[in-house]
C-alpha cells in the first residue's frame, strides 16, 4: 500500500497543513519519531514531545493541532490515537484471509452449527453441539468442547482450547494456547486426601472482550465465570473459577484472580498483580504492578504494594523504607544523647 | 437429571428432614445458598453462616447437623463436603463420554501399548513405545514422546504435550495446554556462551495427581522430577527440573518451585509463591501468596512475605511497616525533646 | 552406551588418574556424586565439595585437577562443567532421529521453502510463505504463521505457535506450547472503549537463542520485538511487544519484561522479575528474583527488592525491617526515659 499524503489525510479524516508540492510525497508505512523514513507517518500522541519531531525523518505526521514551525506535512485530527490506529489499519502487511469452510483435516462433532462465512483451519476438534456465529475463525489446533457457543466475528488463534458448555459472544479474539473453561482449583480434604469439587458451571465471555496467549480461564463450580464486555486481558494471566469481571477492564501480564473474585467496571490490574480469593474490588480502582490484595478495595481508587494500600502511602511507605538504614542511626544517636543527660542528672543528685 | 428431596437424600445417604410432602419437592441442580431455587439444592458447610439460609430460595439444604428454625427440608449428613461432592456428581451436565479407540486421524508410533477402554482423540501424535493403560483418555491434539508411559484411569485434556520417558500413575488428571517433561533451565557459561546441560532424566508423576491449564514441569538432568501422590497443581505453575514434591501438596496458579527444590507431604504453596532452588521445605508447611522463600523451612510451619518468615512475624513487621510514617515523626519529636532538655542543661552550666 | 573409563576418558579428552586395572571398570551414566553407583561417572564441579566423594559410590569422578587421596579413577579435564556436558551427550538415552520430510497429516500452504533435512511433524500446520533452513525439526501440532522465516538447525517442540512474519534465526529450540508474535497489550481507550492498537511489527529470534514451555514473545506495533544471539528463556516468561533483549541474556521462570524494555547483553533477570514498560536495563546487570524494577537501571549492577535497589541494600533494609519491632520499643524505651527527665527538669524549676 502507497498513498501520497493527501490520500492518507482523506483516508483518515484528517486536515492537511502542508506546503505546496508535499502533499503528494508517497507514505508507505508508519513509523515511531525516532526511526520513521521519509516515506512514513510519524505522529505526536502528546505535544509535550513536539522536540522530538524536529530531528525525525518522517514524511509526514499525525497531530492533534496544528504546530508552528513544523516543516513537513501535518494531518491535524481530533484523536491522534484513533487516527494513528486507522493508519496503522492502511498500511498492515497483506495476509491471506482466512480460507471460509472447514479444513478437510478437522474433526466436527454431531449437531455442530457452524455460521455463514466460517473458517474452520487444520487440525481442530469441534465437539458434538457446538455453535458458531458468522465469520468466526477457528484456527488451526484449535478444540471446541461439547455444547460451546461462540458469537460472531471471533477469532480463536491457533491451539486454543476451549472445553464444553461455554459461551463467547461476538467479536472476541482469543490468541493462542489459551485454554477456557478449565476446572477450577477447589478441593476438599476428606479422609486424608483432596477430593476434586466437581465445577459444572461454565464460562461466559462477552463481546469485544480479548485475551491473550497463554491464559487460563476456569469455569464455574455452579453459575459462570464471567468476563465482562470490552474486556482485555493480557498474557499468562489466570482467571480462577467463579470470578466476575466487569466490563472494560484491563489485566496486565502474569496477574492471577483467585476463585470468586468480583470487579467492577473498568479496572485495571498491573502485571503480576495477585488478588485473595473472594474480595470484591469497586469500578474503576487501579492496582500496580505486582501488589497483592488481600480484602476488598471500593471505587476509583489507586493502590499498591503487598499489602495493597492507597499508592501514595504505599510511595510513602516504601520511601520510608529506604530511611530504615539512617532511622536506626537516628536512635542510636538519640540513645547516645539520653545516656550523657542522665548521667548528668545523676551526678547533680 | 431430576430427583426428589428424598430420592437424592438417599443417594448422597443422608437422613431427612422435612415437612409432610416436602420429600416429594423436585430438584434438579445444585446452587450456592445466595442464588439456589426452589428446584436446586444448596448447602451448609460451616454452620455459623445458617442465618444466610433464611433469606435463600433453595428447596432443600445439606447441613452438618439439624438446625432448628429451618423451615425446607434438610439432607443431614456426616460430612457436607463429601455430600455436596456426591450431589453435584449427580447433577453433573451430560457430556458423551469418550469415544473409545483411536482416532483415524492419530498418528501411533510403533510398539505402542494401549490399555482395554483407552480413548485417543482427533489429531494425537503417540511416538514409539508409549504405553497407556486402561481407561484413560488422550485427548485431542495432546503429543506423548518417546517410552513416556501412562497409567489407568488417566485424562489427558486437549493440546497437553508430554515428552520422551516421562511416567504418570493411574488417575492422574493433566490440563489442557501444559507441558510435562521440558528440558530444564540449566545452563554452564564456557567460552563466552551459555551451553546447555543436557536433561537426561525423567519426570515421575504418581497417582492421582491432579495439573491445571498451561503448567510446566521440566525434566530432570538424572534421576527424576517427581510429583508425589495425591498432589493437586494449578495453573500456569512451574515446576523445575529435579524438583521432588511429597504426597498430597497443594500449589496454587502462577506459583514456580526452582530446581532441586525438595517439598515435604502435605506443603501448601499460595499463588505466586517464588522458592529459590535447591531449598527445601517441610511436611505440611504452608507458604503464604507471593512469598519468596531463600532457605530451608522446616516442618508445618506458617510462613509468609518476602523474605519468607513466620507468618505472624510477617504480619507484625508489616503492621510496623504501615506505621513509619508515625516513628519517623516520632523520632523527629523526640529529638526536638532533647534538644530543648540539652539547650537547659548548657544553660545551668 | 557403556564404555570403560579408559574410553570415556579419551572421549572427552581427559587425563585418567587411575590404578592399574581401574581404567577398565564399565561406565554406562552419568550420575550425581550423592546417588551415582559402580558403573557411573560422577563429577566435581567445585573443589570445596572434595569431601564429598569419599562416600561416592560413583566408578569415576570428572575432576577440574588431580585430588589427593582419592581412590577411584579420576578423569582430569580443564573444564569440568564442558566434560560433564560431553559425558551426558555421550550417555544420552538414544531416541528416534526425527523422521525427514513431511508427515502425511501436516497442512503445507503455497510458496512454502524448506530445507534439506526439514522434518515436518504430525499434524503441523504451516501458512503461505514460509521458509525454514536445513535439519530444522518442526514438533507435532506446531503452527507457523504466512510468511515467517525459520533458520537451520532449529527445534520447535510439540505444540509451538508462531505467528505471521516472525523471523527466527539458526539453531534456535523453542519448547512446548510457546506463542511467538502474538499481539501486544496495547489499546488506545476512545470513546469508551479499549480499541486495540494494530501491531504489525514482528518477532526476530536470532541464533543460538532458546526458549522453555508456555512462554509468549509479543510481536511489535512497530518494527520489531527482538531477543539476542544466544539469550536462554525460562518457561512461562512474558516479552511484551517491542521488547530488545541483548545477547546471552538468562531470564528465568514467570519473569514478565513490559512493552518496548530494552536490555543489553547478558542481563540475567531472575524468577518472577518485572520490569515496567519501556526502561533499559544496562549489560551485565543481575535483577534478583521477584524484584520489580520501576525506573532505568545501568551496567553491571546487582539489583533487588521492590521497587529494586542495589541488593547489598536491600538485604540492609530487609535487615532492618525485620527489626522493626525492636526499633518500635526502642523508641518507647526512649520515650519514657525523655519523660522522666523531663518530669526531673520540672520539678527543679
Amino acid at each position: 500500500m502507497r498513498l501520497t499524503v493527501a490520500q492518507l489525510a482523506r483516508r483518515i479524516g484528517a486536515e492537511l497543513v502542508a506546503k505546496a508540492g508535499d502533499a503528494e510525497r508517497p507514505i508507505s508505512s508508519v513509523g515511531p519519531v525516532e526511526t520513521a523514513g521519509a516515506d512514513e507517518v510519524t505522529f505526536l500522541a502528546d505535544e509535550r514531545h513536539k522536540a522530538s519531531l524536529a530531528e525525525s525523518g518522517a514524511g509526514a505526521v499525525i497531530v492533534g493541532g496544528c504546530i508552528e514551525g513544523v516543516e513537513r506535512p501535518q494531518l491535524v485530527v481530533k484523536n491522534v490515537n484513533s487516527a494513528l490506529i486507522d493508519a496503522l489499519k492502511i498500511f498492515a502487511p497483506k495476509l491471506k484471509p482466512p480460507s471460509e469452510g472447514v479444513d478437510s483435516t478437522a474433526r466436527i462433532g454431531r449437531d455442530v452449527k457452524l455460521g455463514k462465512g466460517v473458517a474452520v483451519e487444520a487440525n481442530v476438534a469441534i465437539a458434538d453441539g457446538v455453535e458458531i456465529g458468522e465469520n468466526t475463525v477457528i484456527g488451526s489446533g484449535c478444540k471446541i468442547g461439547e455444547n460451546s457457543i461462540i458469537g460472531a466475528n471471533c477469532r480463536l488463534d491457533c491451539n486454543v482450547v476451549v472445553y464444553h458448555n461455554c459461551r463467547l459472544g461476538s467479536n472476541v479474539i482469543i490468541q493462542a494456547n489459551t485454554t477456557i473453561g478449565s476446572t477450577g482449583f477447589g478441593y476438599s480434604f476428606i479422609n486424608g486426601s483432596h477430593r476434586l469439587i466437581p465445577h459444572d458451571g461454565g464460562v461466559v465471555i462477552e463481546d469485544f472482550v480479548e485475551i491473550g496467549a497463554n491464559c487460563c480461564v476456569d469455569r464455574a463450580k455452579f453459575g459462570n465465570t464471567i468476563i465482562g464486555a470490552g474486556t482485555k486481558i493480557d498474557n499468562l494471566v489466570q482467571i480462577a473459577h467463579n470470578v466476575v469481571i466487569g466490563k472494560c477492564c484491563l489485566i496486565a501480564a502474569l496477574a492471577g484472580v483467585s476463585g470468586s473474585c468480583r470487579l467492577g467496571d473498568g479496572v485495571v490490574l498491573g502485571g503480576q498483580v495477585g488478588l485473595a480469593d473472594n474480595i470484591e474490588i469497586g469500578a474503576g480502582t487501579m492496582i500496580g504492578a505486582q501488589a497483592g490484595v488481600m480484602t476488598s478495595v471500593g471505587s476509583g481508587r489507586q493502590l499498591a504494594w503487598t499489602p495493597a494500600i492507597e499508592r501514595k502511602e504505599a510511595l510513602r511507605i516504601v520511601g520510608l523504607s529506604l530511611r530504615l538504614p539512617k532511622m536506626a542511626e537516628q536512635l542510636k544517636q538519640l540513645g547516645k544523647r539520653l545516656d550523657r543527660l542522665e548521667a548528668a542528672e545523676d551526678h547533680k543528685e
